[in-house]
């Protein structure tokens, strides 16, 4: 298995790529192309005390790198040579299984379309994060490709979700939910009313394991397996996770730093406290899977150091292996509404 | 200053609703009238052991309650007898300066719009939370009142939340955010674009303090004072707060409650963890205001308990002494576009 890495995206590019893909591919066992200035990531590696390739580790060498500044839809056009781009090319040429990046969402969303294409029938990629909550953790299912959707999309992603989450979750059956602003099913606006509709149908027919809408208090505290919602509304629930999150652990320190007799009491608790920072580390969890797309593109966290890129490398075998892509592609027939044209 | 409470509302009414009442009415020295049904306010009375009206607490009989079942937008027809109903019209009527009910959220709003009426010029109310931030806490306008938003709601949400932010939260030039799926100019769906060059004109004619668009991330991290947004997004916003605070609350006692070590562990910062738990305790902040009617009219929380009841007491004095809604009645003309019609 050959994973493809874009060694020029993201805030601490290339060191902490070429640092944490030699790493994964010894633990784990995986072949690397690291795409990229063919210099830069040769001085990256020396930093690393590393003068010759590991077995397994390839480069391939690109001009040019996809700034955040760039529109994201036309960079297949204005980067060609860029990091990015190339990566994602030979991944779709079969030069390798699974493509990374650290670099900008759009453009990666928006490339991975162009190049890797999407699955016959799939009518919108969706990025889906796996979540921590009181439980298994869950799947987010759009969490930011797609501002506006339509009730079909909504009902593919609940699909795709539903695949991803029997798989990368272990569940046997995965409870899909609609968030929305109650549990209701007259609850939202008329997409969550009328994607309400197709997934009650889908799920009297067996197809997957609806739950109704649920709310995002209910998130959190597991009320479901499978989160669907529009990216838009994705975006605003991860980001509100990911900062209360920040918020409650820095009070969390605060109190804990606060005097001799806190210290020592935190002390006491330390093995729990890390477990639970380990448990809303993004860097454990991986990266965030686009979902839909014909072959594994996973996007890393832009901030993403040595430890964060091999979570995705991990996450990008894992994908490989299960196989979403497969399953998806063979259910296709189950997702698709019939066409007018 | 005399506050009509809706004694039946709520999951602990009319017990808890009572009780928080009568202990208002002592310690803030407020005047209080409870609407419901008087025998069961008398007992709920009985129960805490008070046979006599306290001094300032007034019975006011309501023969019916709204359930959470009614359709919202018709009881001031169906529920006329209801204490919700009553006890707005006994506001508009100025027989008190407030009111408050932790009974269905969708009725208080059509009934509180219907009969105590939209401050002159106001398009539409918007419920207005204050939550806790890593700062002085910020206002999230709506939070849930209207799932459909023009451009021109939003900007009206941004004054209403301006003034009540500085008065409220005490800021000389409250930072006013639009809640986004990014922070350029660029981002979000139309309603967002369109609302950046309604608040950025504003602010550059030095109306209100517009810092851009936030991301809900930043929301928590304390990047505005005011976060404005439609209805349905701040609904996710909120409960995606509340849930991720429970859940990791929920961890933090986990942790302390392990074993012998954490236990002692915890007793040496119980009284950091215990204020950390009051900045996050809905009952401390009180209810939610909402926003643009003529006279203040307070959600409570529907499982709120006598300290709750309390809690938006406090709050509803608040409102008629800073008059939040003279302020908006004063500044109308600011915050209204020209119309066709």
């Amino acid at each position: 298995m050959r994973v493809i890495i874009d060694a020029m995206g993201g805030d601490n590019a290339p060191r902490e790529i070429v640092a944490g893909a030699i790493d994964a591919a010894k633990e784990l066992g995986v072949e690397i192309t690291l795409v990229g200035k063919g210099d830069e990531i040769l001085s990256a590696m020396k930093e690393k005390g590393i003068d010759t390739l590991p077995e397994g580790v390839e480069i391939c060498h690109a001009d040019d790198v996809v700034s955040m500044e760039d529109d994201p839809t036309s960079i297949v056009k204005t980067r060609r040579n860029s990091s990015m781009v190339l990566g994602l090319k030979i991944l779709a040429d079969g030069q390798g299984d699974a493509f990374i990046s650290a670099g900008s969402t759009g453009a990666l969303l928006s490339a991975a379309t162009l190049l890797v294409k999407r699955i016959k029938g799939i009518r919108r990629a969706a990025f889906s994060p796996i979540l921590p909550n009181n439980g298994k953790s869950c799947v987010l299912i759009d969490a930011g490709a797609n501002n506006e959707c339509t009730p079909e999309f909504l009902m593919q992603f609940a699909f795709m979700g539903s695949y991803y989450a029997k798989k990368a979750l272990k569940l046997e059956s995965p409870r899909v939910g609609i968030l929305n602003n109650g549990t209701e099913e007259t609850k939202g606006l008329q997409l969550q009313k009328d994607t309400y509709a197709l997934l009650k149908a889908a799920s009297d027919e067996g197809k997957i394991n609806f739950v109704g809408n649920i709310e995002a208090r209910g998130v959190p505290l597991g009320d479901a397996d499978v989160i669907v919602c529009d990216g838009f509304t994705g975006n605003i629930l991860l980001k509100t996770f990911e900062g209360t999150a920040l918020l409650m652990s820095d009070q969390i320190k605060k109190i804990f730093l606060k005097n001799l007799f806190t210290k020592i009491g935190a002390l006491f608790c330390k093995g729990g406290i890390n477990k639970m920072k380990a448990k809303f580390d993004y860097r454990e969890t991986g990266g965030t899977v686009l979902m839909g797309i014909t072959k594994p593109v996973i996007k890393a966290h832009g901030s993403s150091d040595a430890r964060g890129i091999r979570g995705a490398i991990k996450q990008a075998k894992e994908c490989v292996e299960l196989d979403f892509c497969g399953d998806i592609a063979a259910n296709i027939s189950q997702m698709v509404l019939p066409r007018d044209e």
